[in-house]
């Protein structure tokens, strides 16, 4: 896990980023926000910004912030008890994004995978998302996304998230809720 | 309904919020903005402008701006079938927004009811939403909301929506997609 330093400065990093783009946060929402490094302890390659506006039984959005090259590592929503697995749907706000998804792998790939981690990368079609540009993901989909040189933010409208369900294809991630820092 | 020169000038208005807002749309999304009057005719009194994102079968992701003083006129999401009606949060991005929802009336109205329109505004109790303030409404839910004196951009963070079952407080109101222009 990262130190309290380096979350601090993810945290300010973050905030700059929303500001950037216009999107305001409530005090309350700011000390909410979310500082994933899935563990690994390389924030500034594997990691992920949040913050989760909402998320009720039905419904869960999200507002998101990847830092220059940083990568949401690969991972799917599956079905659950017999209940479809999370839907999501990523719209860029700002930056560019680099969208891995199953599928016929892209003759061109624009992103750097995290050194170290090359073979827990295994789904290669591309989309790129500039502003104002998204793609619906449906349940059970390997999916990885890394922002370009200038970062992004990034809205996801999508069912329940349930965080404890993911299936990451690196088994050395655990995605488990942050605790009071 | 509103004639083409009217639908025009609010068209471009929209833009202009959501362009304030620094909330890009595509090219494709800027054709695709409804402007709804709701069939009064009285747009700037009575009316909303959005563009949806996505609309699943499980989620739906709207943007939306109110006019000053701006009214969406009072209704609820009926469940269907036996499936719940339609869940939505409503998120302030810019301006105020005073939504009205079912529960005691509050001592103080900051609104103004549409003239001529106030024997179907039925439901008084007032939450105000700043920018960064949002509001979640569970199915079969009477409410209504007005922008303030700036207008305001709200996104909306839904189950499916279907507008076709709404229920508006106002028999006068229908709730019918726009023909092409």
């Amino acid at each position: 896990m990262i130190n309290k330093e380096e979350h601090l400065r993810a945290l300010e990093d973050t905030l700059a980023y929303f500001n950037k783009a216009s999107i305001v946060l409530t005090e309350y929402e700011k000390k909410q926000i979310e500082i994933a490094d899935f563990g690994l302890n390389d924030l500034r390659h594997t990691g992920l910004q949040l913050i989760t506006f909402v998320n009720t039984d039905r419904v869960c959005a999200k507002e998101m912030v990847l830092f220059p090259r940083q990568t949401c590592p690969e991972h799917k929503h599956p079905n659950r008890n017999g209940i479809p697995g999370k839907e999501e749907t990523f719209r860029c706000r700002s930056g560019r994004v680099y969208l891995y998804v199953e599928g016929e792998k892209s003759q061109e790939i624009h992103c750097k995978v995290p050194p170290g981690s090359e073979k827990y990368y295994t789904v290669w079609h591309e989309i790129i998302l500039n502003p104002g540009e998204q793609y619906t993901l449906y349940p059970d989909t390997l999916h990885w996304f890394q922002a370009g040189e200038e970062g992004a933010v990034i809205s996801e409208f999508s069912t329940n998230s349930d965080d404890l369900s993911d299936i990451f294809t690196d088994d050395r991630i655990k995605r488990i809720p942050e605790i009071d820092r």
